[in-house]
């Protein structure tokens, strides 16, 4: 941490600044430049408290943070990808994963179909939504216990493993048993004590980006699971809020070399939730892949028409199979892969 | 909510268009314009859900959603000003409510000394954080219960009301054992089960809009606690997330006039969290004050740069007096008050 | 500035920093922290293209500016307040300066109305478009020269000051004919050689913020004008874009003492612009008078629904009579003022 | 366009409301739900000062427009894709073109050396500034003429049609007579005259988006070009503000199916400048091809180091050639091409 003095500080103003940064426990070095001096803080991690407390002091300037607040998760840290595995499923590999499958678990049929759908188009895990969390009170808000039984049953029929979201420490231990990996939600990124709760239950976490979250607060929450000794973590991107109204959110690909470049994390992307329009979704999926996520989440419905929450979103299982295809070649030109399924099966339709 | 079909929409797409709707429980009213087809939906609330499957159908380019989502909040629902009494304070009124104290309790004469000098200054609730969410998971994160007992202890002295964070569903009811108001902090501000458990615990709630919330998802969170029988909620402006740089936050003061059109709710401001800078602070209390915010929340500490937590946006005593001063000339200015409090106690620095 | 090396940095990269510091003519001071290497470059002001390159070599993890890139409009350069002349109006000094008109000029009629009427509620200034910047090609665009000589005649007859809006630098000398101060849009912040046009010209310059302009752009952007000898620039806080839909732009009322700890340069409020309704203008005015604002914008109608541009977010000469009576009070609150006028003429509707 | 009347909205208020609509000379159609009046304007295109107008008049809740505001540009006017002809290179056509070369034109020997280096690897058109928009005054801002005439050399000796931009319209005609196509950059998209200026050239024109434009105003923008009679127009793509830090943008690749489904445009996009950090560079070249770009603009430099500007962002040589044969591949594998170049050249540093 560095903290500069405004021109005019005097001698006295600097000792005090040296003053506080000792009674944190760390040493200081000053730097005269030639207008003005600096003051270095040696040591590390440094803690907010000290820096709001110098930002206090007479004749500071600014100060500024040279180390970062985050260590697990860093790739100075651990300088090897991680390869997160969800029962035989690995992510952080060669291999591109592909979580699909409903918004919403609406009724075992629909999930069952969608299942079978999304593994004959080459998807690898699940996803659907038992605990939904809704702007409105008065929207529908997913099945609870129930929506987890036919998750379960789902994975049981096709062998895909299940991710779905938790939405409440209460809640931890009941997802935990139906599912093989748990997914927090972009609104509750820093709902810490979800984090810690997560990171305890010793299952593998898919933490979705706050919406509106600096790449580094995200590391940071992740920080917060694996200081609970779990190492499997996986981030996702899934749109950050910006001032366009035309897609729901703004899909920032870039975030793929940010991460790859501070964390050793694999990172996947929802095109989905990232543009809210199905039409978006399949274009999104193929620079996804390009830019080298090591996964994706799609949301596949027999009849998106008809889905109880973001129809709007959905892919058909004819668009999803049309875009993992394309995808497939992509991963293929970039030395990665993705698994052809095997085959589209009668659809909802038929 | 319309529906505009694209100019080349045939008339089966807009059959299935009113077939949809018609499933859902609606009555729909087409409408022939010049170049363009455009569907009505008549009867409300409308759910999301039906927005969604009709953005999914063919030959719809856009769908427009008229009337609100929510209705307990509104003010066309309950047009008078809602007062909401906090063990005698009344925030609604022409009263301007100051709740003033530390970001975190650190210690019980920190916290007391603190609350005589409110007091003392004209603040009528203490505010003072037992629980404390933080980004990174190695700063400090409050007292816990015992922090609640140190804020039991100083209105026990001062006679002024606590309000204070709840961070999760679990502690709902220890919190509301101590304060006299809960508050619910930005990041939670779209966790909906603790909005609910803050809304059934019957305490009034402070519901800090998200950093990035628009302010019709605000009131959709205010709605989940007044859902509950909860009539007691006041909302708080913090500042939301931009692209500026020189503040934490951009402080949106054109959220007052803008709730006070569209809720019956009180309003009060944060200028410390929503600045993050403590020198900006009584610029934006005045600022708040004219604009017609009906209470304020503002960090002071003995010593700002011996905080634990957000020194750098804390007010010594001195310069809060001196900002409650003038924020109280301002409220006199257009027909309000804030009470002339005792005088300046001794401060911590003498 | 400083040049945080990662800690895998060699000896090697470490001589490379160093080497191109001093080919740019800057002296560099190397520090060794105690998990990394830090480098400190000496002397102001620091070209970006020296940030540049230095973020391009190997071993470097960040580049940190600490010192500012402007200097003629810092507080530090010039610690007293600033007061700009315009034709005998002061702005920066303890008045507050309204500069009330219509968004367009539309007719003589309407203009002269109008000046008059603002200047009987205490408007020392006459603002209206001749040149409109508009986002269709298909909008009204202003009368040109035609409304620069209906500027001209209100003047005469109401002795008010003209502001306008200059587009390009081939009409800077035609408005400055006819105008007193020139205005720079918030579409034109960064049309550099526009901005010298308007420092050559002698005018006084009103700098309105970029929409999504950081302060220290809009520093940079005045540092442009004044670096053409020119020191009678006033900035103007217009609004910044934001995720928020329900205002057209958010008023960020910090950049008042943001700007007045930074700069010597007054500063004005454009509360129309800011917020695009006229429901929300009384109430920032009165807020941006409150934070110390040196002035305001206000765009007034004599009827807003039959407005060639923005009438949705012009006052009626009513509503304008009554937010300058209410925003008097609270400059006197504050030990400025705001003449009072000479009372309401009779308005277009009578 | 839809008015939506308040729930006490007055038979007086709604025929107000339609006096104002024929005033306009546009027709109504008045419209009764469940428990508000809703009326339609028919007819098309609407002016703006229709709807301030008509959201100035009580009752009224809100106003929304359904029908775009822009026609030219549009897909539904031009449903065929446009292909844009520079000198020979088709832009939106089955190739993706490939614009490569220095941010600013230093010297003749850079430029050369560049040109040639970025044809040997693929790149069929040269980028280059001559004139440079700068944030502050005291930066480099380009050669000038001399820098035009360098890149009129450039193109002479490898057959490199150029692209450089033009900031003011006093310079179009120069900037015509050396370049082969205009470029608008990202600070001057909503300088209408330069955009008209541009258009009447003839030349072709690369619309850079505004780093804080809603696609819709971006859209409008190109309009005005091709209001001109000038139909050669090519919308770039090059990050937007946001948040986030550690990007110097959000580079929006969902911008691409959403222009495309819009707009016959071609769209190209800029990952140089949409993240201002080399390394990210090429995982986003990868993106903007899957996800169907019709070209890039890459920044690329013999000693990005030694860069008079934008350095940091800028490729080698080297890494240049290992991203186009990355992005080329993928390219292959969705049906489009990149050229093969005919190897990399002698690099700067041997």
């Amino acid at each position: 941490m560095i903290i500069v003095m405004n021109s005019k500080a005097t001698d006295d103003q600097v000792q005090e600044v040296e003053k506080r940064i000792q009674e944190f426990g760390f040493r200081s070095r000053p730097s005269q430049g030639e207008d003005r001096f600096v003051i270095s803080v040696l040591g590390s991690p440094i803690p907010d408290a000290l820096q709001e407390a110098l930002e206090h002091l007479g004749g500071v300037q600014e100060v500024v943070r040279i180390s970062k607040k985050y260590k697990l998760v860093s790739r100075e840290f651990h300088p090897e990808d991680s390869i997160v595995d969800v029962r035989g499923v690995k992510i952080g590999g060669p291999e591109v994963v592909v979580m699909a499958g409903p918004c919403s678990v609406e009724t075992e049929q629909q999930t069952l179909e969608t299942a079978h759908a999304v593994k004959a188009a080459g998807a690898t895990m699940l996803r659907g939504g038992a605990f939904k969390p809704r702007t409105s009170p008065y929207d529908f808000r997913g099945l609870g216990e129930e929506g987890l039984k036919i998750l379960a049953k789902a994975r049981e029929e096709t062998g895909l493993p299940v991710v779905t979201e938790v939405m409440t420490t209460a809640d931890v231990d009941l997802v935990a048993e139906y599912a093989d990996m748990l997914q927090i939600g972009t609104r509750n990124m820093q709902n810490y004590l979800l984090l810690e709760a997560a990171g305890k239950s010793g299952k593998p976490v898919l933490l979705k980006r706050g919406m509106s979250a600096e790449i580094e607060e995200w590391l940071l929450a992740a920080e917060y699971i694996m200081a609970q000794d779990n190492e499997d973590v996986v981030l996702c991107e899934r749109g950050i809020r910006t001032f366009e109204k035309l897609t729901r959110n703004t899909l920032d690909l870039s975030a793929i070399p940010v991460i790859k470049r501070l964390s050793h994390l694999p990172i996947v992307i929802d095109p989905s939730q990232g543009t809210g329009k199905w039409y978006l979704v399949p274009s999104m999926m193929r620079g996804a892949v390009a830019a080298g996520a090591d996964g994706m989440l799609v949301e596949v419905h027999p009849n998106p028409d008809h889905a109880m929450s973001d129809g709007g979103q959905s892919l058909t299982f004819e668009n999803f199979q049309e875009a993992m295809d394309s995808s497939s070649a992509i991963a293929s030109a970039i030395g990665r892969s993705i698994p052809k399924g095997s085959g589209v099966p009668v659809s909802a339709d038929d």
